[in-house]
């Protein structure tokens, strides 16, 4: 008896588990219901088609709708949105936009793989036309046809990965660009002070960015709008880039009974929901956090096209492959940066009250003997006692996608920071170094698990600081170092000098060394305690981590 | 009381354990002998010293000689050879090339890190002056100097990291390069059609790649000097380089009466001989591949460092830290491309008899509609049965470096296959692609090992091919594809017609697909299987694979 499956939504799951079921079942019956007038565009590559980067409209579509009939002979049907499931009759209902019927469809098995929609904030004057929103192909056109009339300027509201890239690729088409978050940070997987950096490099590029304030209303203004934020700020641009984030469509399932938790959908390993003839896959449905063991939802293409994968295997009824989860990594270009992150995050740590201990490390993506080299920041978080890995956050010019993917396989395999510094990774001067940045990070940690050194993170010095704690402060680093700047109320010795100068130092107070990146410090940390002194801790990151923290102008740091 | 720690050798496992002994004992006396001029010079820099990517010599120098003094207090000596170890006195015996004298050094622990000696095989005339090793800076400044001679072409002599780099970086600046390699092929670590393409490469950048050919002997004529191969093809050069390779210094440890294996200098976790008092490190010890569990040694720089840390710790009675063991990851720079491998090769699965399946795959290191995407080639070894990854090759032009960095992080993890597939890495449309090529060949590797798929390597293929065996080959790909070229025998059938021309193939003979990378064969297997075809295979990494095993001339493929 052939099998009928139906499949609701033709892009990242929805296309994945459609080729998937056809490959397992040549004799089913495969119906792919688009909403839309594409399938499996490359969703990921709009804010590069519209900044001009993929210049061709064509190379969005990586196969053409004609691709599933004749390869998989599936039944696509674009431009149908499938409005209801009748889970009694086994059926769903169908509009077809294009000629206004509706229909309904016979299943025997069911894959709902809808995505998620734009979330347009309530604010006053959203619904204008020079506001747009960038999710689909024919927002991308709509965009483009913008940008036909030569605009001058842009406000983009959003921080995150499609305002951030969109900002960057509008930019780069020589738009002047605002950009607008209302939280205190762009890119909310990483860490506040991770991003700073990211921050001032696209300031430096000549974008605006704004942080910490939402927009109050929208008004057009002959042929612009102006954009009125709560700080009573006021911006007048030719458009708006609404992109404050995308919400699971979630209605299909609810309206059907289905199970949905506060996260998503609630499916088993095997993608099915409450109800084993209905699937779900892709940015509604609720995944397990490889970590935590929580369940979590993250709208990404990787998750998405595995769960696709199993969902249509499992619907042709051939597989045992299972859903094991997520670890949320993303990454994200910004300017000439590179942002990326996996696992927890310092926020999250702290939200869950797990024992943790951060480690800064700034680090050349290869040996420095060798041109080209470019520092790395990683931050890694770590479970106390255990030493296991938690989360990596990682930004830089070059070679991030690599130290996060390492990270990220590390994750899934609960690796400890011993088994870090344990990896035989690849090294050549043009690549990495014979100690390269994942396994430094891990050596570092190790120290600190093993009570081989004791690190302190920035922000418990500063909040030592502030509480007026009696602390030894030193500085290791040179003359030259030192007279740039430094942490106020510190003692400088530099390090070369710190055996022969440890008697101006009281052994029995409580003592924090730093230098640079954290290396002197480290040594400085050993010289001491094997001096009798009582408590020292080395400031993880040296100064570099410290002046991601002080950028917002609550500097300790004295210029000189 | 105050502990006496010599180390002997300045380079990469002596100076990490001399810095990590004084680290863990500060009070430690610390001699460390280098036989040279020069302690913790970059040694992997070297061909890019001579070749003039690293511009200045100074460069070579991660840390000055007084660094150790100042920063570590450690009594650094070089141009001091140690000639002996009297273990029962517990001191070595130590010449002072720059006086001539000669002393005895007593020690409470001694760590060997003397590492390797180049290899100048019994050639006639090799002892010429114009016949140049690299293995020093003092090598490398011998070379810098001749090249002031502005010779117009160089004989390299081995196709080894050394040689291959050296070849590059000697073309690059002008010279003609003729390599020449015993073996058929170069960079050994990787299977030889890995190699075909670099190999390739070289030639089209100008490079002459003499394989499976030695070198008879050695003749000075005037300025230039005869190179004559056991072929009897003559060249002649201003120079030669040999790069055939380095051994293990093992004289020292042996006159000691230390334990040494075939292998090398045998030693525990810790990196203790068989004397507790007595630890060697780096290029000369034995150390345990972690996917075999057999006894290895790689002269490496990553191991080294790793090691001497470990020994130097455990020298000054501080940790608990262990050395794993090895993979033998590796990586090298071949003009505009990069090979890496990491775990065991092909050769190496055949050697011990491992049940092993291998799977190619060629793709775009990010996605195909984000610029400047370029094909890698993976190659996996995988246990049959189990799963278990054995080993991964990498070679491409972008991101290989990252490749190979994941699957030794999943080696170290003793992944399988199916582990690869669950793998939740970054992706971005810079970056990589939703399904990037470890997780693809992941997915490809355990369609395999679930019985969703049958691939047939090349070289099966090949060798069913020459045996005449009675095989219905079938190549999948378009009309233009196929008129390029196709294995012989090969029925065209392009895969969007294999359903309604099924009729014209015989569904009781064994039957092999085949298209350029692989993809589509796997979808001609399913719909093959599925309609009810005996024994179906699929070639693994396409007619891109089979390709790499034809460029030696025993081609199969018909070019129309």
């Amino acid at each position: 008896m052939t099998t009928k499956i139906v499949v609701i939504g033709a892009v990242a799951a929805g296309a994945s588990a459609a080729t998937k079921a056809r490959r397992e079942d040549e004799h089913a019956e495969i119906i792919l219901f688009e909403k839309g007038p594409y399938a499996s565009f490359a969703n990921c590559g709009l804010p590069y088609y519209i900044g001009g980067t993929i210049r061709e409209r064509k190379n969005l579509f990586q196969v053409s709708n004609e691709y599933f009939h004749k390869r998989f002979n599936i039944d696509l049907r674009v431009n149908h949105e499938v409005i209801k499931i009748n889970r009694k009759e086994k059926n769903v209902e169908v509009v077809n936009h294009q000629t206004g019927e509706s229909f309904n469809e016979e299943y025997d098995k069911l894959i709902v793989a809808v995505g998620g929609e734009v979330i347009k904030p309530p604010i006053e004057g959203v619904d204008s036309q020079k506001i747009f929103t960038l999710l689909t192909v024919p927002d991308a056109d709509e965009i483009r046809e913008e940008l036909q009339n030569e605009p001058e300027s842009v406000v983009i509201v959003g921080g995150g990965y499609i305002g951030v890239e969109t900002a960057e690729e509008l930019h780069h088409r020589g738009l002047k660009v605002i950009l607008v978050e209302m939280m205190d940070q762009i890119i909310a997987p990483l860490d506040k002070e991770m991003t700073m950096p990211l921050v001032q490099h696209l300031k430096e590029l000549g974008i605006e960015i704004i942080l910490s304030d939402g927009v109050r209303k929208f008004q057009e203004e002959g042929d612009m709008i102006k954009v009125t934020l709560q700080s009573e700020r006021e911006f007048d641009a030719d458009f708006v880039i609404l992109a404050t984030g995308v919400r699971p469509r979630l209605k299909l399932v609810k309206d059907a009974g289905l199970k949905v938790s506060e996260i998503g959908v609630v499916v088993n390993e095997f993608m099915q929901t409450s109800d084993p003839n209905i699937y779900a896959a892709g940015d509604i449905v609720e995944s397990t956090h490889l970590v935590t063991g929580e369940k979590v939802r993250f709208a990404l293409a990787g998750p998405a096209n595995k769960q696709g994968r199993i969902a249509g295997a499992h619907a042709a009824g051939k597989t045992k492959k299972k859903f094991k989860g997520v670890l949320g990594t993303s990454i994200v270009k910004v300017g000439d940066f590179t942002a990326a992150s996996t696992g927890l995050n310092e926020k999250e740590c702290q939200k869950r009250n797990i024992s943790y201990y951060s480690v800064y490390l700034d680090k050349g993506d290869h040996a420095g003997y060798y041109p080209g080299s470019e520092d790395l920041t990683i931050k890694l978080l770590v479970e106390e006692e255990t030493g296991k890995l938690l989360g990596a956050q990682c930004i830089g010019r070059k070679s991030v996608d690599k130290q996060i993917d390492v990270f990220a396989t590390a994750l899934q395999a609960k690796m400890t920071v011993e088994d870090l510094e344990d990896l035989d990774l690849a090294y050549a001067p043009p690549y990495s170094s014979a100690k390269g940045p994942v396994i430094m990070s891990g050596m570092i940690a190790s120290n600190h698990l093993r009570y081989e050194t004791d690190l302190i993170s920035p922000q418990d010095l500063k909040s030592a600081l502030e509480a007026e704690k009696d602390i030894q402060l030193v500085d290791v680093r040179t003359d030259r170092e030192y007279e740039e700047g430094y942490i106020g109320g510190a003692k400088h010795i530099p390090l070369n000098s710190l055996r022969e100068r440890i008697g101006e130092l009281n052994p029995e107070k409580y003592t924090v060394v730093y230098c640079r990146k954290g290396y002197r410090g480290y040594l400085a940390y050993k010289i001491l305690i094997a001096n009798g002194f009582d408590t020292v801790e080395n400031l993880t990151g040296g100064i570099l981590a410290w002046n991601r923290f002080s950028k917002d102008k609550e500097l300790l740091i004295q210029d000189l």
